[in-house]
């Protein structure tokens, strides 16, 4: 796995929040993970089969889901509720599907399970594979969150 | 999703977790989630796709899958380390593998990602799905762990 998967899925992130959720993300230095561990207060985890088979997931702090999510619905979000993580899905949902339309194109062509969301703070997330598991940190004007991509060779 | 889909799961945690771990799991009754919440200290998460598209999850307790772990690895087990992630991974793998192969003898054909693993204190599981969720609750003498299977329609 190289620039060839993993741009598509930059772009996607920046593409759906933008157009989601009117939010700028600045992505940090994408980097290979050597160890295991992501935090986040909430995340979103979605597989990928087809052409390459891996995960995919997109964790959140808690300030910026719920800057996310007041941008996305045009109402205030307190806590993480049901709303919160449908909302979660439905970004996870369109980060892949936006991705695997831009693989297409290189004919690269993947498939993609249902979303599974993870609540609880400060949880960490692990993608067990083969090959290299890839994070692009983002910044924005309330907080981080990080998408991770692991495929197998 | 019916029985046809959910059985074959049941019986592939039963038989992965006896052959591997000598644990002989007793399955509760299997119910139709309405709330979105499962908890757990550590998860298991696998896409599927293929004639049905979803989610399988397993999320157990510390009690329960330090002893899994101890006896898959014939070594006590104090934490949740890499060591227990890697072996949620491969127990994550090898149900849904197994029940997959339970499921093509039905000619119902499922591909799966690769297993993300969610470690945290108490954290919530939700599948964002479009069909039935179905939890399967089994205990064993170390604690309890849950299924989640969920498909679109």
């Amino acid at each position: 796995m190289d620039a060839k998967i993993i741009n598509p899925f930059l772009e996607a992130t920046i593409n759906v929040l933008k157009t989601m959720a009117m939010l700028d993300p600045t992505p940090g230095k994408a980097f290979v993970k050597k160890d295991t561990v992501a935090h986040g207060d909430v995340s979103g985890i979605i597989g990928i089969t087809g052409d390459a088979q891996g995960s995919m997931s997109i964790s959140f702090s808690e300030s910026c889901i719920k800057a996310v999510v007041q941008n996305l619905l045009g109402m205030p979000v307190t806590e993480i509720n049901d709303e919160v993580r449908d909302a979660v899905g439905e970004i996870t949902n369109m980060i892949c599907g936006d991705a695997r339309r831009r693989l297409d194109a290189d004919n690269i062509h993947l498939q993609a399970g249902t979303p599974t969301i993870v609540s609880g703070k400060g949880h960490s997330i692990t993608h067990i594979n083969d090959g290299p598991r890839i994070a692009i940190p983002f910044d924005t004007s309330s907080g981080q969150f990080v998408i991770e991509v692991a495929f197998n060779k």
